[in-house]
């Protein structure tokens, strides 16, 4: 997978990732550290919650897509710099034994007037199950160098 | 700390949370499992990136963030669940030893015209650091149930 620079980047471009299975274990692990509530944590109290059984921390998916955006097709030069990420939606829940995976599309690339030597790419990455239902959603602005001269 | 229904909520009112210092080993943790980047794993390949040093991923200071409202003085009936989140920015970076702090304020209540027991609270959460400067902010929208009558 090449480098890619500003240039590099046209709206309408998408990247795939690989697929990463969550179980209950990581699902609680992680609440634990992070997101300690009854239904991230514990199966009994899970079924009694408005999630009607135990579910990952929404922070748990968007982690997770992290893990699959570095390990994807996307491969901005200096790495996934984001300054910020907007509407972030959690449509379904995510649930012990579920493969995730994502697909993340261009929506904008803008060279930056103040700093000549940068510029923003703005996405839409989308986090899908094994049935391809949408759990996810969210538009982060990267920050990605343009190519030297 | 009492447990807070949709009519207990109103704008202005703020929360606040403890503190948690951030230290090398959990940054390189976190990276490792979830945004294995150079800048998020290793001192040196860090120095050399646009961050000139060792930074937490966004997500990790995300998921801090949620540890520290979970635990804090926002208690709302039935745990903190969000549909979404708006607007997410990392003006600043993390660094080892950065203590975080939280500060949430409600700055919109709605009851929901379908769903009549719930309604929405949305909020502004600010994660300051040590030196009261702010590391991130975002704008979640929480589902909060209606007093039972």
């Amino acid at each position: 997978m090449s480098t890619r620079y500003l240039e590099d980047f046209e709206v309408g471009q998408t990247f795939h990732s690989a697929r990463i299975t969550v179980d209950a274990d990581q699902i609680k692990r992680f609440a634990a550290e992070f997101d300690p509530q009854p239904f991230h944590l514990d199966e009994r109290a899970a079924a009694n919650s408005i999630f009607r059984g135990l579910v990952a921390s929404g922070w748990h998916t968007t982690a997770i897509t992290m893990k699959l955006l570095v390990e994807g097709e996307l491969t901005p030069a200096g790495g996934i710099v984001g300054v910020g990420a907007d509407e972030i939606r959690w449509p379904r829940p995510v649930r012990p034994g579920d493969e995730l995976r994502v697909e993340c599309e261009v929506i904008d690339v803008r060279a930056s007037k103040s700093r000549p030597e940068q510029g923003v790419v703005r996405m839409k990455v989308t986090t899908l199950n094994q049935q391809n239902e949408v759990v996810q959603t969210f538009m982060p602005t990267l920050i990605v160098p343009r190519r030297p001269v």
